[in-house]
């Protein structure tokens, strides 16, 4: 199945729980809004065009739970449940961004029963044009990858970052597809090893071959000439820099000093025309997810830590930043992207 | 106590069992040269200048154990358990230097009783010379540390990767014995998390300020402007390269990068006068290491992982050379060192 979708049955948003992988692979069904704020506060569902299809089934959601008679009403449900929504992981600019496009489109609803109609089929809207968008990225992004390359990359930007196919593995499965033998390293990344347990899962499901390395060995795997290109996803894309999985820019200084082109695969809707690196609050999360791995305690309970989410690439680390609409190499406007 | 000891009573070998820290101190009792090698395989023991004293204990406990009568059996035990000894971490030189240093001691003896006082007591030097050199290291060291600063460490070259004090951390605390404010940021250093579990532990113990971080977070923290040098051990320096944990050659990249000096700080000890880069066969370890921690499982079971224990950081990346013989700055002759 996709990695979220909508079950009609039972008017609820199901999704893989990407927290149990790789020892188990689970569905869960979502039927109420605080279930699906706790998927993605607990990550169980991530990854930024997800995040955009999850925020517009919460709406969907939303008006199928809501309890209005009148238009006026359930319009006013759903703007309070876009801001719960948005408010479980407010970097993630997708998520917004699914919520409002769901919120924009009910404007055209004559009663309560259309906008419920209208916020689902826009909600399975979003998750279709992701799955077409994500195969255009790849179709660019195959471009830029040679037979026999080996790809680094981080976290997950995945088939299960998606609804499916993926951005930066997209990219990976479009090259194999055309024929390509490509081989993947993987940087575990700390502290959630989304790497270790959702980007090897997913590439071993389909057979591609990868190589887990912990994320302080990327230089070395680099200087031992390991490593052809890196690819990764974005959580937002600013004029000035990509906000992207903690570790990021790192690899962005890392590559750059082993001449390794530094690609960054993500759809338009992950683009911020307003925002600039100062504008974007990164997400602090909790100082317990580098204290403890699950049961097993890594540190003292008590030692203090730091903990952002994200970090920031500036562009001119960046090679090249691959859309559905094209690639782009920085320097470029953001406005020429919608050209 | 001391990280690793000699206890009269019971001619045995004692240590603190670093794997279970922080949630545990516990020290064990090594009877027997198979109990004290599991201890260095299984980083019960670990850090450069510790396991040089462990490999000068490991012979004073094989001589206490040799059940020989005449000198040239006993020498040809000793001889064994030297190879044996060496044989649990092959990259480590200060293992195989102590190992050494007691086995040339020991030509000096006249008879079987000779030989086990000679080697116990030459073990016992290089414990209490460990300890003077790291004071002395600290001394030189604290001169590079401005008070106010906050010093990026990797892995645990402190107290309890030596006998005492500490190489790396020895500085700190030396910088801080002389008045001046110090905080340090640690690295939790994947996949046995050395910087979370153990580093951090040894400074809370004396209300050194730490704060942990994956190693994903250095380059981020460098750009925030968060560390003013980067402090580092060794586990074996040659002419071209500084070997130590997987890691630091990202580190000293992103130091570099950041404009932030970037430090070793080792015992003389540690050089490695005849070897070069491609004379030192890197150790790799187990794959188990990154797809579990502890009882948790982190990626699939059987996905295939890339997993050296250590890196190699070319001179040119490394601002200075701290050794108990003063500071050395890079270009410099091994030769040197020794004047």
């Amino acid at each position: 199945m996709r990695t979220i979708d909508w079950k009609d049955e039972s008017s609820s948003v199901v999704l893989v729980d990407q927290t149990l992988l790789p020892k188990e692979y689970r569905i869960i069904e979502c039927k109420t809004l605080s279930s699906l704020c706790e998927a993605i506060k607990s990550l169980r569902i991530r990854g930024a065009p997800a995040l955009g299809a999850a925020g517009g089934f919460g709406i969907a959601l939303a008006a199928f739970l809501s309890e209005a008679r009148d238009i006026e009403t359930i319009t006013r449900d759903l703007e309070v449940a876009g801001k719960t929504l948005k408010s479980t992981r407010p970097t993630a600019v997708n998520l917004s961004w699914g919520v409002d496009r769901v919120l924009r489109a009910i404007l055209d609803a004559f009663d309560v029963q259309g906008v419920r109609d209208i916020a689902l089929q826009e909600a399975k809207d979003i998750a279709e044009e992701d799955v077409a968008t994500n195969k255009l990225i790849g179709k660019f992004g195959a471009k830029l990858l040679k037979d026999g390359d080996t790809v680094l990359t981080h976290c997950n930007a995945g088939r299960l970052a998606c609804v499916d196919w993926g951005t930066a593995l997209g990219v990976v499965r479009s090259a194999i597809a055309e024929g390509k033998e490509i081989k993947v390293i993987a940087c575990e990344t700390r502290p959630l090893n989304q790497g270790s347990r959702i980007t090897t899962w997913e590439l071993m499901q389909d057979k591609i071959p990868v190589t887990l390395i912990s994320d302080s060995m990327a230089g070395w795997v680099m200087q031992q000439g390991l490593v052809d290109s890196v690819l990764v996803g974005a959580d937002r894309i600013t004029q000035d820099v990509v906000f992207n999985k903690i570790g990021t820019y790192s690899l962005s200084i890392l590559a750059k000093e082993h001449e390794i082109p530094f690609y960054v695969a993500a759809p338009i809707s992950t683009f911020d025309f307003n925002g600039w690196e100062g504008s974007v609050k990164i997400e602090m999360r909790s100082p317990d997810e580098l204290r403890f791995f699950g049961s097993e305690q890594l540190a003292p309970k008590d030692v203090e830590v730091y903990n952002p989410a994200f970090d920031a690439t500036p562009m001119e680390n960046i090679t090249a930043v691959i859309t559905e609409k094209g690639i782009f190499y920085p320097p470029f406007l953001l406005d020429e992207v919608l050209v």
